[in-house]
């Protein structure tokens, strides 16, 4: 396609934005020397991992083995499996095939998981909790269960963990400096055991500007797009917005303006904290009061109202959720539709 | 596939759960001479539209003009795109197609609306507003937009409400009850505007049992799966939920059980008033009390936790939503997997 729109709703990315985007980062990772390995369960799409990795990341993150193997498939070849898999014998034979033609990396978080994923090839990374308290050890326990790990087979390269809290209003600074306390523990929890860690992994998009020392990299996903949690946050200028929903103006009801975006094209994401269910980037007082699957009801705040049949652009909360509900992204330059790229590893779930 | 679960996290269906509630609804709707129309954005699947046509629905509802196009290229040829489209060239000319093939009926709440519906081959039905304040004209309002929508050339057939302020705690009666007043207000407004109402139509899942008399047919979509929404909602029992995510326990972090799935496989749906983000069916008192893409934290409130590795069926808190993320639903019988089928119009937000 070139200089045509699709019908709406749809997922366009300003590639200026999303290039802006990828070059900040990566150059922001390599004056602190720290290697950049953003996540791609973001995007889901290996035209832009292939930027990313072209302005320097040092391989990728994935979540799942099957996003893992849509990316090697299309060439990458250095991947983190940033999750804690319970690798059954199914599982194990695709880590088996993955690390036959990449560098695979594997979380994990218990003995258990260790010992099956002992001799697939793939290198084991300990999860810690720093804070988030979803999955991984406590830091102090790293040095125990990878040298217990080791014992039953498994080569192990050291600490990750996801410093989700950072995900709250004033949230970001607290939670990075918890992470690097975390990973610092973590490390030290590594040597005494006898374990060199030579990978301590961390990072979110919230966390990243207030990143401490000693992480060897970082995994953000979102920056690439940001989204109207990063804007909330701070984390991001709605200027650094690359991902925008697309959408008609359908009906003027109750003086409010009624788009046919819903939660099957933004997602349902919305955090206590949110303002709403996401925002429109035209109107940056408006607030989306009400999401149903196809409608996205939006109160301008007094603004007048775009006409009936008019195009606005509607921020996601969640930029990662959009993405997966889509098969394609439209490409946007200097204002005009210039290509589709897939969304190749949309509903790789397992 | 036959006897063969797929890796998780992946959507079952329990067939016969299923079959019962099919059943279930369209006697009660016989019983009433009530027509049921349900509404096939919850499942999008062919199999699932004809089971109900075969049990007696009369035509099916859609929500976009690609959702009717998957559906009526699948032989369904009565059916109502009940949402106030904005119809642009490109989707009259998908419009007009899908009347050359079907009976379609079209929802408006507006005459700029009714006006580009005119000439499509398609009927208008007046959206009213019965209290959940997203879209459609006060009840007394529809008569006179009706008769201007017929002088501008469009057939209209009657009026419309979606009664989605059942959705809350100890809403059902009294939403069912403000739908039947408005129902019953717009049908009189259109006769005194001399246009004869011969649909009027309602319904949603939780209201359902409610519903008062007037309406001459019902577009419940959930009731064909239900969910962790009509469970905390008092609309279903748990032995009526035939849609579960089955997901493995990849850790115990915390002493809670972490699960493979995830908003990207269950939708992030959280209502204010929902417990979390979804349930486990086997574990009523378990709340999920953490969703991220590829996590489900629950809390087992004091319960044995699963071992690593094992399977757990989680309820999604929003059946539409969660079918909308995947390709496919593997069919249970008897407890095992005896099939597979297409959510063939996953994604047709257009």
């Amino acid at each position: 396609m070139s200089g045509r729109w699709p019908a709406t709703p749809f997922l366009a990315v300003d590639v200026d934005v999303l290039d802006a985007n990828v070059e900040r980062v990566a150059a922001w990772a390599d004056a602190r020397a720290v290697a950049l390995r953003p996540h791609v369960k973001t995007h889901k799409s290996p035209e832009i991992a292939h930027r990313q990795v072209e302005a320097g990341a040092h391989g990728i993150t994935v979540a799942t083995l099957g996003e893992a193997e849509v990316f090697v498939q299309d060439g990458f070849d250095d991947l983190f499996v940033a999750y804690p898999l319970w690798v059954d014998d199914d599982r194990r034979r695709r880590l088996v095939r993955l690390c036959e033609r990449a560098a695979v990396r594997v979380g994990f978080d218990s003995l258990d998981a260790a010992r099956r994923l002992a001799g697939t090839g793939a290198i084991g990374v300990v999860e810690i909790d720093s804070g988030h308290h979803r999955t991984g050890v406590a830091p102090d326990a790293a040095g125990e269960l990878a040298a217990r790990a080791q014992d039953a087979g498994l080569t192990v390269a050291g600490v990750f963990t996801f410093p989700g809290h950072s995900y709250g209003l004033g949230a970001r600074e607290a939670a990075a400096a918890q992470e690097a306390e975390a990973l610092a523990s973590a490390a030290a929890s590594l040597r005494a055991a006898g374990v060199e860690p030579d990978v301590i992994s961390g990072g979110s998009t919230p966390s990243l500007a207030a990143a401490g020392e000693g992480a060897t990299e970082l995994r953000p996903g979102v920056y690439v797009f940001n989204d109207a949690q990063q804007w909330e946050l701070g984390a991001c200028a709605p200027e650094q917005i690359a991902l925008t929903c697309h959408a008609t103006v359908v009906s003027h009801a109750g003086g409010r303006l009624v788009l046919d975006a819903g939660s099957k094209a933004l997602g349902a994401d919305r955090a206590a904290w949110a303002s709403g269910f996401g925002r429109l980037l035209d109107f940056p007082d408006a607030r989306i009061v009400l999401l149903s699957e196809h409608h996205a009801v939006a109160d301008l705040g007094g603004a007048a109202l775009p006409a009936l049949g008019s195009t606005v652009r509607l921020v996601p909360n969640h930029a990662c959720n959009a993405a997966n509900l889509a098969e394609e992204f439209v490409i946007v330059h200097g204002g005009e539709p210039v290509d589709t790229w897939a969304v190749s590893a949309r509903g790789m779930n397992s």
